[in-house]
Formats: structure tokens, C-alpha cells, sequence
């Protein structure tokens, strides 16, 4: 299933494309989509609805983020050797761990906001995984059992905000509308295999991050397992998973947001994103 | 007004101490406590109820976290000067910001349980601020406006996770019972200066933690401006404002918690929490 959210800020009504990449309301069967309602045991109720006999949504207009909320926005640090590498970092030994505030969750189409002050504004295009099930003391083996599924994520970070104001990073990757996150949520049943997606970010057309997950040091059913060792992973729990090379800040010269800047980022399989950078308003 | 959570974990009731310190029962004017329904307006309906009129719980049993989930549980680190030093480390030039799993909230009197692999578990109480009112960008005149009220927080810490495993602190603050809460979430109203309050923290009868938030390096009102500018803060997210010295890190030589081990936690005129360390199953 390839599920969304469909409609203004705040007034988003779940929906699932169809066979023919229409978007259905799902409104009769679901009141959103976050936390319980993606358990796994949940979207198997959605598997027996009907699709093609849901209201079609001709103008489905803006799309929202593919959850409503999140009870987490984890982040896994430098999990591609190129990336590490770009960035001056040694390849981590352990996964990085970190954190996004839950309200930096956007719309994949919404515009993303440069804070006030902010003069290192970057993009991440990452794999996005979906927790289904509590996850506590998992084993590899079993980790991917307790996914629901897989979004496209641009884990948007201010660099100065993130590395120059002291302490944690979490200061750098949190403003409002740093978290765009869709289009779809597409079910774990549809994604083979998630160690090998294609991973591609373009700012103002021009390619800048091209890799795939196969690349990733610590892989989704790593990480999963990884976590549930130091935490209880919730349903609606989102993981970031690291992004590849290509990175503003590793550039040379380095290269940041801008207003007016596009960023086109996509996971295959799991849909393409569109952001124009605009300046907070003061 | 002085909130709680009672009942069994996961069917806890919202409740509100009366002037006799005895509990009365909520249910009837608001579901849970847990994002907009402690925010600014929300309290504010509250404040209209009748209290000596609502039901007596004269045995309200367990008693849960104060509030039912967060949005975020934010936490400040080494904001005490005495904390910094004891650790090594330098006071910060600027809040150090990190936050804890929200899977991490736990009941005031719940047993914290040591997790699997863990030697270190330590202990650190907290002034907790609880936000009422979405705040992006607020001054630090304006920052108390913004806080619906104050809550005890043990920020139960594992030192190896936390420290030794690589990247960010999040790992050794996240596992389950990592975040007694409560007992009570008090108004803002009843705290007239959050930066004039004794945190004290006894293990096994011992006093290890004895100082005043009057020696925090970032004041309250400092931390809620400060993160504003990097973040929208939502109503209902926890921020647990540092610890002061007195922690089993900072002791010579080091001190843990093992199974048995009784914390008392008490941030002044907010509640006092005990709790029992407890191995993990295995």
C-alpha cells in the first residue's frame, strides 16, 4: 500500500493511491495516520478494504507529510563512508544516534523555511523507516519484522546551528519545516528489499546526491536492532537513516540553502519530493 | 493547580489535588493530560471547575507520569556549574540541548529498570518545564508566558550508552523508566520564581543531590528563548532543565545503580518521586 495525506496544514485526510496512481480517501476507515494507526496490526485491517471502491480524489491539492505526527524523529549520523568522509569524520563504529524536534515534521512539497540567522542551511535525501511494532531487545534477524514501512525523507540541517553552537546536534536539524516526509508511506510488503534503493537529491536541477542504500554502513535491520537495545522503538516511530555524499557542506567551495533554491529528492520506489527554500519571515 | 495521572499503566485518570491535598477526579472535564490539553487555554478551563465538587479518589493507587506523552522530552545538559566540573567537562557557552526517547516517560513511583548490558546507571533530578503555548522565536522577557507549569524529573542516565558508545548523548537516556515524571504537573501560577527552587535527590537514604536552581548557568526563561530560535516548541513538551552535581559519574570512586537501590527525587513544592532500581529480564 502506498499511503498519504491530502489536504491543507492541519486538515490533512488519509488516503491511499490506487492501481492507477489515483489518490482514494480513506476517511471512512482510518482517522489519520500516526502512532497506533500504523501499527502493523492496523494496516493489515486497511489490506481488506476495497480500494477501488473508495471516493476517488480528483484534486487531492496539497499533499501532507505522510504521518500526522510522530511519537519520535530519530536520526542515524554519518551512516555512509563518502558522506563521513566529506564531512572530516572517521566512518562510525557504532551507529550515531540523534534526534529531530517532532515539530520540524513537513509536507514533501511544502516550502522549507531558512531560519532566522541561518547562514548554513543543507539537504539529506535518507531512506525513511516506519516502526509497526514495540521494538525492545530485538535481534538483526527479527528487526525487520517489527517495520511498517518506508518514506522518502530530506533530513533538512542548518550546519552552524548544528556544529558551532556547542553540544548536541539536534539544535541544527529541527526548525520548522526541516523534516519533509512523503509523499508516501509505502508498506514494508512493498519494499523487497530496502538495501538497495536508490537514493538521489538535485538542488536547482543539477544532481548533487546520487547513491543508493547499498551503500549504508549499518543497514535498516542493523539500526532497528541496534536501537531496541538502548530504547523501545513505538509504532509511528520514524528512523532517518543517514544520507550519502553530496552534501553542501562538502562541497568545495561549500554550498548553502538560499531562498529560492529547488531540492528534488527521492527514495526509489517511495516517491519524489519538491522543496523551494524561502527566508523566515522577521 | 497541582495535576496528576492515577490508576494502572496505560488507564491512568487525570486528577487535580484539592486544598486538602486529597485527589479528585478530572475525567468528567478533560480526557488526559498530553499536548493541547495542557495548554494555556486549556489549564485555563480548568481553572473554572469546581474542585471540592468533583469526585474523591480516596484511594487513588498508582500514581503515573504527569503527563500522558510528550511531543518531545528535551533535556538541558551540564547546566549547573558544580554538575559541569564534576564530569570534566567546561560550562557551556550555550545550552547544550539533547532529548530522551518520549518512550522514556515513566510513572514517579515506577520501578526504573537497569537495562540489559548496562554498569552505569546514574541518577540526576531535574526542574521539568512543561510548554503551553506553541513557541517560535520568543524573547527571553516574553519565554515565561510561553510555560504552563513545573514537574519533578529524574533524567536517569546510562554513562557507557550514553558516552562511550559513539556520537550523541540520546542512547544512555532513552531506555524504558528512564523518565519519572510527576507526581504532579503544578501551574506556572503556583511557582512565582522557578529559579529559587531546592532539587534534592537521596539514594538509599543518603542525600547526593542538594542544590537550588538559583545555580543554574541558563535560567529558565534563558532555556525557553534559546531553544525557540532553533525550534517551535509545542504544548506539552517536556523540557528537563540539567542537573546539579551529586551524580554516581562525578563521584570518587564511581558509584552505579545496582537492583534495590532506592532514589528519592524531590524538586521543591513540586512532589516528591521514590524509586527502586530493578534489573531488566532477560
Amino acid at each position: 500500500m502506498k499511503l498519504l495525506r491530502f489536504g491543507p496544514k492541519g486538515q490533512e485526510k488519509p488516503g491511499i493511491l490506487d492501481a492507477d496512481g489515483h489518490v482514494r480517501d480513506l476517511s471512512d476507515h482510518v482517522t489519520d495516520f500516526a502512532g497506533a494507526t500504523v501499527s502493523l496490526e492496523a494496516l493489515d485491517t486497511l489490506r481488506s478494504v476495497d480500494v477501488a471502491a473508495l471516493p476517488l480524489v480528483s484534486e487531492p491539492g496539497r499533499i501532507g507529510s505522510c504521518l500526522a505526527a510522530v511519537p519520535n524523529f530519530f536520526c542515524i549520523g554519518l551512516n555512509y563512508a563518502k558522506h563521513a568522509e566529506e564531512t572530516g569524520a572517521e566512518p562510525p563504529k557504532e551507529p550515531i544516534l540523534f534526534s529531530k524536534a517532532t515539530s520540524a515534521l513537513s509536507g514533501p512539497f511544502d516550502p522549507v523555511i531558512i531560519p532566522r540567522g541561518s547562514v548554513k542551511g543543507d539537504w539529506e535525501v535518507e531512506l525513511g523507516v516506519v516502526i509497526g511494532r514495540t521494538a525492545l531487545y530485538v535481534s538483526e534477524d527479527d528487526a525487520l519484522d517489527y517495520v511498517a514501512g518506508y518514506c522518502t525523507i530530506n533530513d533538512v540541517s542548518e550546519r552552524e546551528f548544528q556544529i558551532e553552537k556547542g553540544g548536541q546536534w539536534m539544535k541544527g536539524k529541527s526548525a520548522p519545516t526541516f523534516g519533509p516526509t512523503g509523499p508516501y508511506l509505502v508498506t514494508a510488503d512493498e519494499v523487497p528489499d530496502p538495501q538497495n534503493l536508490r537514493v538521489t537529491l538535485t538542488l536547482n536541477g543539477e544532481t548533487v546526491q546520487d547513491s543508493n542504500t547499498d551503500d549504508m554502513i549499518f543497514t535498516v535491520r542493523e539500526i532497528v536492532s541496534y536501537m531496541s537495545q538502548f530504547m523501545e522503538l513505538q509504532p509511528g516511530d520514524i528512523i532517518a537513516t543517514g544520507t550519502p555524499s553530496g552534501v553542501g557542506m562538502g562541497m568545495k567551495p561549500q554550498r548553502f540553502l538560499k531562498p529560492g533554491d529547488v531540492m528534488e529528492v527521492e527514495v526509489e520506489g517511495l516517491g519524489r519530493q519538491r522543496q523551494v527554500a524561502e527566508a523566515a519571515e522577521i
